[in-house]
């Protein structure tokens, strides 16, 4: 059966997903980049531009699982602009005219707009809907292929929280953001329901799983 | 020169140090013993006990470092006893007669009492006094050892804040407490000042330590 998972999802050592003052300069806010170097650094994100190189390690290893067996994915409309992006109606997304999905992606949003279709096969598809209704859609565009929750914080935590996520790779970087997003909150005894496990790569990051327990 | 240093300090993967609902009968309120089991089950823990056995690897290896070298101990209130503690005159700690210390123990308190002599060479002072303050006392009776700071996360969180410990050792247990005491609370930017090394125990647990930069 299809599964729904999250990968490559970067956290602070306090927990926060992104950080304040989020802007179109500043798509993670005082953040920057600090949370993503050791994903820039993988050969799977030197691949995914085209160029050669890139370590080949434990961040890797998991950082090339993002895409496998991937059909369609669920994003908040956090990630998928700025503050204040429904206002603008050209606004298409960070990711340029051929984005990086090429595949259906649908966009959690209090105000939809109408379906945007780019080049490369990514189509943005913009809903208001519960997390169940939103999961149910997804899976029918994957067409029996998994689908992947791209964050930001909120949604994984919503989504986590009624058990709609059968798998999470976090990974977390030691540093201290001290404000932003936080990605635990209102989780408490996640560990009674998903099987963790933890992995620390020579890159200072942890690499945790969260695999959801067969009931 | 004699340095600050906290050893084994658990906190759950929200980062908080202690549950909520701490009391005489629940020394960790709702966390429970869940944030001790790896330290328990080492070797360090059972020597503790006079017992034999106990896990030997990585999370022994950090946790028997707890006590070599080390002189005296300032702790918060917090960790000297339940809430309230203050309102019992005949409350002399968690730790029996003969407590674990053996040393002079400083225990950071608003409402000081007279020092208590235990057996076995462990001295119980209250005192009221800033991080600084305390520190210089405690080396002092440390006559040239280092001083361990024991907690709880309050504590630990205001030294850092200021700099003032040399060495952190942290242990990051997979579990969501989702309430009680934060250690990384305030501490933005902490790994501009520290250097931050990261190692995953097969326990599942994740040592983390920070190490103040020389300037």
């Amino acid at each position: 059966m299809a599964k729904v998972r999250v990968h490559n999802f970067a956290i602070s050592l306090d927990g926060f997903g992104t950080g304040e003052g989020l802007s179109r300069e500043a798509p993670f806010g005082h953040a920057g980049e600090r949370l993503h170097d050791w994903l820039v650094g993988t050969q799977f994100f030197h691949a995914s531009d085209g160029r050669e190189g890139g370590t080949v390690g434990v961040d890797n290893a998991f950082a090339q699982q993002h895409d496998p067996g991937i059909g369609a994915e669920i994003m908040g409309a956090g990630k998928f602009g700025p503050p204040g992006w429904q206002d603008d109606p050209d606004w298409k997304g960070w990711w340029g005219p051929n984005p990086v999905f090429h595949q259906p992606v649908f966009v959690l949003t209090h105000r939809p707009r109408p379906s945007i279709e780019m080049e490369g096969g990514t189509t943005y598809h913009f809903v208001d809907a519960s997390p169940q209704e939103v999961i149910e859609q997804a899976k029918t565009a994957a067409n029996g292929l998994d689908v992947r929750v791209g964050g930001g914080a909120t949604i994984i935590r919503d989504f986590l929280a009624e058990d709609l996520i059968d798998y999470v790779h976090v990974a977390q970087v030691p540093i201290l953001l001290g404000r932003g997003e936080r990605l635990w909150d209102g989780l408490e005894g996640l560990e009674d329901r998903y099987d963790v496990e933890t992995v620390a790569s020579p890159s200072s990051v942890t690499h945790l799983t969260f695999t959801l327990k067969k009931r």
